[in-house]
């Protein structure tokens, strides 16, 4: 068994301490000894936090719509409860996190002034697995200090969707008309993953056509769907109600983040999608693949360590000089490294 | 010792055999063991190739510029000897790889008909790592099939870049004017990985405040560069050879693929950073460097696939239910499953 850390510590953390909340992420992005201890010292009281994905390319405006959708989950309409709320923004792409992070803190400005609301830049790169990771550690430190509503910023390409889909439970994918003629070809793949789509910049020219390409899209991609009123109309949404005989349609929104027109539709969508996933025990599904997801990815990396830990450094030497002079292949090194593993 | 394949298919390959080549792409991209059988008895045949990787943004033109270089290639100035020309168009958001394969047709109609060029989609996405053990095993196939120069395409976010800068000898990446406001944020960490940057669509509005912003963030990225005369007005470059006390300094060139302008230039640039490498040993780094950590990677599967067979089902599900009931943190279960294996 681990030993356990300060149990004060722990303590502040579940009362939603703030500084201690933000050690504990420094803790576990640094993938300290530490920081696993923590982590398990607060798994049982993590699982009630409602993750949700935004993803979409650069240059979508998913930053705006994501501290919109803050605004709206800490003063929300329709006499819904004000909810405590976490904002991951991981940007994989900047180890310096230098230009993300300013921009997010311009938009933010306000929601950095609520106590209710804890904002964190992940910028962590580089092992594969890594990020999604670190990202689901930074998650649960957040579940377990009561942020019960988790936004998880992510830029929206290869690897990081996988990921987005197996961590998030309502995934939102986020475009923009503005994205040239890659739009058919980005669609296909991260349609896959979105619970809910999003046309922000619904101002910007352009927008029927792009509206066009998404709906042809999701068409390809057999999801339905349900037709939003125009942005700028003030027309609600058909159906909100995005249900057909028990499957969960992706409902296309449009938006203009920077104003923040038909943000309350999407609030409202993945209040639905919420709803959806509660009644048909997909969360429990979602949340337990993640957890069995998690410990396997653990698994390997204890199985490698502790198989490194076992080898002599010389023969290990010997083999991979084999590799490198392309006298042995890497398959056919690592069969030898099994079959003799000292 | 593993299995020969049937030796007629390696010499078929060898010879650069299109069907061979193609069959031999699938195999690997369907992981079978046959594909991995295939590699090994390939792999003393490999390591001559030129690896490119050619990233960006969704909507900079990479596929355009892509063709623009291999048509290069196939015809080059100067005097060069035409080269056999790789391309290998990953797309790690679609699955079904509809769109993204058209596009590139379309684009590429022209190259498919010629002899020396080998056009290839992969649309490998889901395990981590998977995408980038394909691509390698695929320019290694295409290596050892004699195209000299490999053309790897890729959407930049996300892990998707640490895999093409270590699997690509020059990494070229691709910017447009056209990405909004979010271009400052996603320079930062992709300017690490750019051997040369490309400024495309350098006829559209907003080249100049693009063009400024992508030398601000050179400069911050500590790298220095060259300064390229104007595109449209035929200048060459200041200096070809960008090579200042024994460091590379990442170019910007500017380019309208659609038209081919700039894309010479471009193409020099390769070839300086091509020449840089050779002659200071980093092509030789790159390639072992290349090689372990693809062995350590298809040792860690090969690790977990051995306690796998090993460990009771009852055992594990017992197990993976205390964590799925929040009993045991993943990290406890981990540590279970190590120090009792069985």
């Amino acid at each position: 068994v681990l030993k356990m850390v300060n149990s004060p510590d722990i303590d502040s953390i579940l009362a939603g301490n703030r500084l201690a909340v933000s050690r504990a992420l420094s803790r576990v992005e640094d993938q300290t000894e530490e920081g696993a201890m923590t982590l398990s010292a607060l798994f049982p009281f993590t699982g009630k936090a409602y993750l949700i994905g935004i993803t979409g390319s650069p240059g979508t405006g998913k930053s705006t719509l994501t501290a919109q959708l803050a605004r709206l989950f800490r003063k929300p309409p329709f006499g819904n409860d004000p909810m405590k709320v976490g904002i991951l923004a991981v940007d994989p792409t900047s180890p310096f996190s230098g230009g993300a992070v300013l921009g997010d803190r311009v938009r933010m400005r306000d929601l950095a002034g609520d106590d209710g609301v804890f904002i964190r830049s992940m910028a962590s790169r580089g092992v594969l697995g890594g990020l999604s990771l670190a990202t689901s550690a930074a998650a649960d430190i957040l579940d377990a200090a009561g942020f019960s509503i988790i936004l998880i910023e992510t830029v929206g390409a290869g690897q990081d969707d996988v990921s987005i889909a197996s961590l998030a439970h309502t995934v939102v994918v986020v475009e923009s008309p503005d994205l040239g003629d890659d739009i058919q070809a980005i669609k296909a793949g991260i349609l896959e993953i979105a619970d809910v789509l999003v046309l922000n910049k619904a101002d910007l020219n352009g927008v029927a056509r792009a509206e066009r390409a998404l709906r042809n899209a999701l068409d390809l991609a057999d999801t339905a769907h349900t037709y939003y009123g125009k942005v700028g109309h003030q027309e609600q949404p058909v159906n909100t109600k995005t249900t057909l005989s028990g499957s969960w349609l992706t409902p296309l929104i449009k938006t203009v983040a920077t104003n923040g027109e038909g943000v309350q539709d999407l609030y409202s969508a993945i209040l639905d999608h919420k709803e959806y996933i509660s009644k048909n025990d997909i969360w429990l599904v979602k949340s337990e693949k993640r957890l069995t997801e998690e410990m396997n990815h653990l698994l390997r990396d204890a199985l490698f360590d502790s198989w490194w830990g076992k080898i002599s450094e010389d023969r290990y030497q010997r083999i991979l000089g084999q590799v490198l002079r392309h006298e042995l292949s890497p398959y056919q090194a690592v069969e030898m490294f099994l079959k003799q593993p000292k």
